[in-house]
């Protein structure tokens, strides 16, 4: 579990409904982009706007269209316990590489005690694959300090891989990164800050732009492997910029409006995000259309 | 929908599985306190930890121990837009009185009317059942303007019919309180401050605290009426008393922890909360027996 | 101590400077108002754009201003402590009534016992006068549960009478009324919640808008006295739409600009608050005028 | 302005007066680790506590005792524009090299254009000399994207030469490297980070910790320069480490309580910082000994 990971959209057609389909479409240009693996069903993937069905059916289709070629980690978290058991259960019997999990955000675990019991039943759900916990405080509202979750879970939590890091906090990243002399997996979730990362030791990093934007990854990746700082800042600042206009047009609805452009529709977002109307598209498509960023030229929306 | 509104616990039984044979005792603690209206499967009812099979069995149960005796608000909110659809349409076919939804806390919508819209297909699911909006920033993380929520909803949502205001913006609660002449319930959910909501012009109040400690909030009702506030203010201090003892122990467990003093016994709470221990319910029964908040004498636990 | 107590704008010349002349023409306003006390050089009073030789001047002005016909608490609060000590010494020496002191909000204590340790000398130094702290989390990011605070303050501060409240956090107001039975000053420095305040048995209550709209709340009194919460309500709104008002404009700048309108010019505001355009104080002449607030009409600004 | 930078600790006697003989002291300390500039009256010199005579007296000894070998930069910041422009003046006339500002953090600027004008005239004061803008959001609560405030800035502050970075924002921090092609000093003061920071770009640090334990950090320099990230790594974790025992004593007083040990006693804190006692301190001696991280062997407190 290393390297770039992208954390696919969930493709839905124009009425909103689950398309299947269009995951052999990302597939392929994972595969490529150079990717390995994915994270499915997470953040990126809309989880939360995601029934229990349509998440088994598309934890399916992505282990059915992964084969031999990707590995699937799939996000099996959930506010209720039993559903994300559920989930982490399903995913090992079909065949998912790793499981990964969120922290319950509207009842929130008053500690750490707490949120590693939540923690234990859904990892032991899918012994013996690895188990990688989430932490995205920014959208759960759980903010605790990793390192000492990771020391907490690990005697009961045998299967406890590493850990998604969705957070800015770099003492903390250290602290995951030397944790047991280098033990666990630690995924960055900040694409904007990819190299600073790496500098610190992070194993690997899934992210919604290295679905569509991993040339300056991996260019980063090469300059990073020859000590050329300079270039390796150069494109985080394109990574930087591009996030940027993202964040200008609503960053989840405007991350998904590019993969069209790169020949795989997913189709629209789900409320309560607001999907961008075709003016908003296209001066979208105009502003990212300078960067030198993406895997396969950028088609104008129709 | 009017007065003291309990919000029940969820009952469950010793290993954590839905009891529903429970509901019929908490009904008739309700009866017995005057409560005309319950409103069920929120937060008080652990909602977020609750599969949706159990919500809907929850609801079902709640609607059959009514009777004609109470009226049943429904919480059908979930983050997930069509699961709390399915559930508004469940609501209405089972014959539920009301229905409330949260605002979805993962993906925050980031306007008025991106909540709006989330809202309004759910609210039509239960046409021409009432449908409230439910507040509460500190579980949702989203905070925004009631009034101004409310007043965007109004055109689009026809059974709009109050809001519940769990929330201490006591200047929103005023602009709430005022919509089209006093048009809207306004259901404070804030127990400690249930005599300044009154004295605001509050048409109800949902509470926690309703589930066991109703006598303090009768008499505050009583002094208000007759302009008696020394002794609303010195009543509502027990209230304040009462939730201060609970916010020490942890506030969700603690508070289903004296379901069984009263003979109503609902059992464990699910995770992420952490239950009391036999000590904790000892030490909270002694600390909680000097108050005169109780309906019934506080028996100590076994 | 008791009852409206307006907080005065500090009175500059258009070029910046201090205009102590102007004090005489708001000391008039404030007796024409009815009012009994002032607290002066707090934050509507801009204290920390002040130099301490300007705070000492508006000081003594406002005491020789103030004659027999009103009480003068002054704001004596600094980040600095040995400041707040030069301050209280001074305001004692020239004769203030009281004395009070906002928390350290760069260096912020870190306990309970800090804060009151920061307090002790401030307060010493004007022993015999009565001391108030000042809470106003806001703006000094010191947010700590005064009820606690005013406890463990007592025993080392002998003339603690109170405190100024400027928090919406109405279950904490109640613990401090309570305290010792009654024993200590509760200023509410909340307008828009002055109706719900009384209600819960505030002693008085300092605010900007008793500058300029005391009538509102006189008439907020008169109701309460009788009982008719209906217009003490409907009054209360009007608080509330003036305040809007305001801070549609930005507060303070706006707060600032009503007083040349009732014949009272105090001048600009000083950096970092940007004050109002010629435009900007006739739109809100014109937004202001039909409301029944004000105790002289309202002169459109040339 | 490049390199290591200490932020010194302003020196008191035991009984809380300033103490200027302790200056040279921490001036031959500063040399003996190589530090060619210190960055005087900032954060950690506790300025907020400090009365305007005393930052006076303090820079004036500051640019005494540094005389051809050290360079000062004066933090000359006030939430009072007109002392800060005081200080500036006054730190122009004395022969300072350069100064900063804090942002003012209680009226809070409610927009860039606002901080600008604050700044304006306290850059003016000491022109020709540098201006460097202090951003530490954690202490002022004034929160801006600092790369837009500079653009802002640099038309109407000629002598603007760049910013102190106090700032966990490592995203911002790239925008501000790029700022005009690298036009501007970009001064980290994030001692925990200062190796991720290099490899960003910043042009040189500001820190508390460079006081007592810059061995550390001219270990990651050389590492860094020759590529060599793992060394680099695992210093910056023995920075990590040495910062969290800090904060386990309180940062500020167990970081003034280190200077004895190094043999320059800095004497105690000003409230509202609490000062360890003598066990702290001994605990924090030997939680510290084992750390290679200071510049003289570590005497125990007596």
């Amino acid at each position: 579990m290393t390297g770039l990971i992208p954390a696919p959209h969930t493709p839905f057609h124009p009425d909103g409904s689950l398309n299947l389909e269009a995951v052999a479409l990302q597939a392929e240009l994972f595969r490529e982009c150079g990717h390995e693996t994915v994270f499915a069903v997470g953040s990126t993937g809309e989880w939360s706007s995601l029934t229990l069905d349509e998440r088994r059916a598309l934890g399916e289709r992505w282990v059915e269209v992964a084969g031999d070629t990707l590995k699937v980690v799939l996000h099996v978290g959930a506010y209720c316990q039993a559903d994300a058991i559920g989930l982490a259960a399903h995913a090992r019997e079909i065949g998912a590489t790793a499981v990964s999990a969120v922290a319950p955000g509207y009842f929130k675990p008053t500690g750490i005690p707490e949120l590693v019991e939540f923690y234990r039943p859904i990892a032991a759900a899918v012994s013996p694959l690895p188990f990688y916990i989430y932490d995205i405080p920014s959208m759960t509202g759980v903010s605790m300090p990793m390192s000492r979750v990771m020391r907490a879970a690990k005697p009961v939590i045998p299967n406890l891989a590493g850990l998604k890091f969705t957070n800015s906090d770099f003492v903390e990243l250290q602290e995951c990164v030397r944790l047991d002399g280098g033990a666990y997996g630690v995924l960055l979730g900040f694409d904007e800050c990819y190299f600073p990362g790496l500098t610190l030791g992070i194993t690997g990093s899934v992210g919604n732009t290295y679905n569509y934007s991993s040339p300056i990854y991996r260019r980063i990746d090469a300059a990073f492997a020859k000590g050329d700082f300079e270039t390796a800042r150069r494109e985080q600042l394109i990574s930087v910029d591009l996030v940027k206009i993202l964040q200008e047009f609503g960053f989840q609805a405007a991350s998904k409006a590019i993969m069209p452009m790169l020949g795989v529709d997913c189709g629209p977002v789900r409320s309560p995000i607001r999907d961008l109307s075709k003016a908003e598209r296209v001066a979208l498509w105009e502003r990212l259309s300078p960067l030198d960023a993406f895997p396969r030229p950028l088609r104008k929306p129709e």
